[in-house]
């Protein structure tokens, strides 16, 4: 991890701090922490800094922390996915909290298997852990936000239009279209579909709502690099 | 997969395939194809075209096949990559091949474990497995190459010159170095490093080599995410 992330409940004093159990394993046997040492820490949601160990065993470690300085600034963008096979999804929500997405829409279509909606890795505390892990690679602090909508049409006819407004709407799909842009300033809704892609219909309701479809070129992506291609070009 | 590859050995007359195992299943699963069925060939490392199944059961399938496109262009690229973790290796082998690198070196580092370099994954028929999955992903037939480079030093002091000569050399590295450059036009020779950096005396030899270093931001990704990241802003 490239920044230690300190929970409301790790706090023993304002600026102390007591660890244990992935984060304890972490520091003794990853960065080979040991009294003195300084290391980047942030606050779950919060500002981030410095921290000090004060005390480091195999039970637990102590440290003195100083937190300063603003996380990172997020991307401007909502970001809709067609909800991935559950082993991706978890890669993929650790990247989009490393990539500094700030809310993530899950959603249903044609082509998402039903199982998929089955998986405790939609659990909010197995999509926190991922995201966690996310921030802690990038080196933020601020979770992103998960919304689930497992109903396509009501999404893309009553919430989407809203959604799009005043923001560059772009749904990535291999076919006849105009190339993603690059470097874009402003607010991004970008929708990227599953595996197999997304039915002419639902293709047809997101321009409706704003939409336009993008594409990356000839070669088909998987969704989880789709997703890291099509944000390093629009941002 | 989006197109089925054929290799030399499944041919049974000069348009004719028989195809058995993991494809075969492919077929019979995923696609549910049936006599009479159109699908998306290529052969491995030749051109690209239509297959219609003429029969198919559970014990072989047998395709009349006409091949008569070219696969899609390679990225003018020659991509080094301090070996990753296996796991991880298997991943960024797929996507290398499907983004279109036409050749990728494996190169030692200091923060490379000394274990990677004993992973099966590293074989060729594993390599080659990883590729042709790749490949399938993408829609090319044709394989990257890869080279194996186990001792930094004389690579960098002996080899790369050449590789960077009249090409944009270029060396992701997180810190106060220029953004990396956007949609580029001529060839590029681009090294990522490993989980936790190059170290300072890498990156000045690879600086003295002809590479310059160049950043994504102040967010540190993981090497397969940056991989991504990288080629779809370069590209």
């Amino acid at each position: 991890m490239n920044l230690l992330l300190l929970e409301t409940d790790d706090f023993v004093s304002v600026d102390e701090v007591v660890l244990q159990g992935r984060r304890l394993q972490h520091l003794n046997e990853v960065h080979r922490a040991t009294q003195g040492d300084t290391l980047r820490v942030g606050q779950v949601n919060g500002r981030m800094g410095k921290g000090q160990v004060i005390e480091i065993n195999d039970r637990h470690a102590r440290l003195s922390v100083s937190l300063d300085q603003l996380p990172p600034p997020k991307l401007p963008l909502a970001l809709i996915l067609a909800l991935p096979r559950p082993k991706m999804l978890r890669r993929i929500l650790q990247n989009v909290a490393a990539m500094g997405v700030p809310r993530l829409i899950l959603l249903n279509s044609y082509r998402v298997e039903k199982s998929f909606w089955q998986t405790p890795f939609l659990e909010p505390d197995a999509t926190r852990e991922q995201l966690l892990l996310g921030l802690e690679q990038g080196r933020d602090t601020v979770l992103p936000e998960i919304i689930i909508e497992q109903r396509f049409k009501p999404f893309a006819e009553d919430r989407l239009p809203e959604l799009t407004c005043e923001t560059l709407g772009l749904v990535g799909h291999p076919g006849p279209y105009a190339a993603c842009p690059r470097a874009v300033t402003g607010p991004v809704t970008l929708a990227i579909g599953p595996e197999g892609g997304w039915i002419p219909y639902e293709i047809e309701k997101l321009q409706e709502a704003g939409l336009q479809p993008v594409q990356l070129g000839e070669r088909i992506l998987r969704v989880e690099n789709a997703v890291t291609a099509l944000l390093a070009r629009l941002f």
